[in-house]
């Protein structure tokens, strides 16, 4: 994952282009025990993100990856190949869910859903849109659902 | 951040032993600007998480930090010294919503308050309790709230 972003040359979308039920289907990537322990260190030190026998005994029972690094991975996964938004993913906020762990050696997708498209009344340059992220394993099973409350602008008039 | 996990010496709480309105603070963490770009490097490789000049024009018009990256902060500080839960802070979803950016130089810490305690009908041993966590910055501006639903166990019966 610390390869540098690829160059996206896919149109961007404003307000106007998005419609209800467009999806968008991202790459994938391969998290191993390595990514995942270096993550955990950083940011979520508990004894089932840090190692194999640490998660033993636990809710979890083996090493699983941080909810957090799921959503992070997930967030590389939409910039790169998620809804091209002109000026970028805006997140105000959302509702999470992680029905399952990531294991090691997981290979995660994510498929977008525009699912709510709400024009601000007191700015009329935006609106709010509502996209469902649901982040795949290898076994397509859904390891993370991200409802995110996007800030998208309106295209500008022509000069 | 990248410093070891400290030593949590204070005694791990069971479903029995929390109480709605019962409040946790952490201690707290300084972002600076290398960390944010760090992260968004590899996570969210967006222009206004990547540069401060990446930031003009943009609608934060400025360099501000990865919505994940205040989330995997929160996530540290609720680890050292938010509700410190027997088995772990673990955590089925959540609603999470970012009301002003975390920007460089921002020093945060974590209130989490307990806001529901539900038992489980069908797993006796356990049940679902709601903690929203408040991430603060160093002008007491809340930067994420987020309400997290986590499995807390009952206390084992004595042997």
């Amino acid at each position: 994952m610390p390869s540098p972003a690829l160059p996206d040359e896919r149109p961007r979308l404003y307000l106007e282009d998005l419609r209800v039920g467009q999806t968008f289907i991202s790459a994938s990537h391969t998290i191993d025990e390595a990514q995942m322990i270096r993550f955990a260190s950083e940011f979520d030190p508990q004894p089932f993100h840090l190692s194999e026998e640490g998660g033993r005994g636990t809710f979890f029972d083996r090493l699983v990856a941080s909810g957090w690094h799921t959503a992070a991975i997930t967030m590389r996964l939409v910039v790169e190949g998620g809804a091209p938004i002109a000026g970028g993913q805006i997140g105000a906020g959302g509702e999470i869910t992680w029905p399952r762990p990531t294991l090691p050696g997981d290979t995660l997708h994510v498929k977008s859903e525009v699912t709510e498209i709400r024009p601000s009344r007191s700015r009329p340059d935006r609106g709010i849109v509502t996209i469902r992220t649901d982040t795949y394993n290898q076994h397509d099973e859904i390891v993370q659902v991200f409802s995110a409350k996007l800030v998208v602008r309106r295209r500008p008039a022509a000069a």
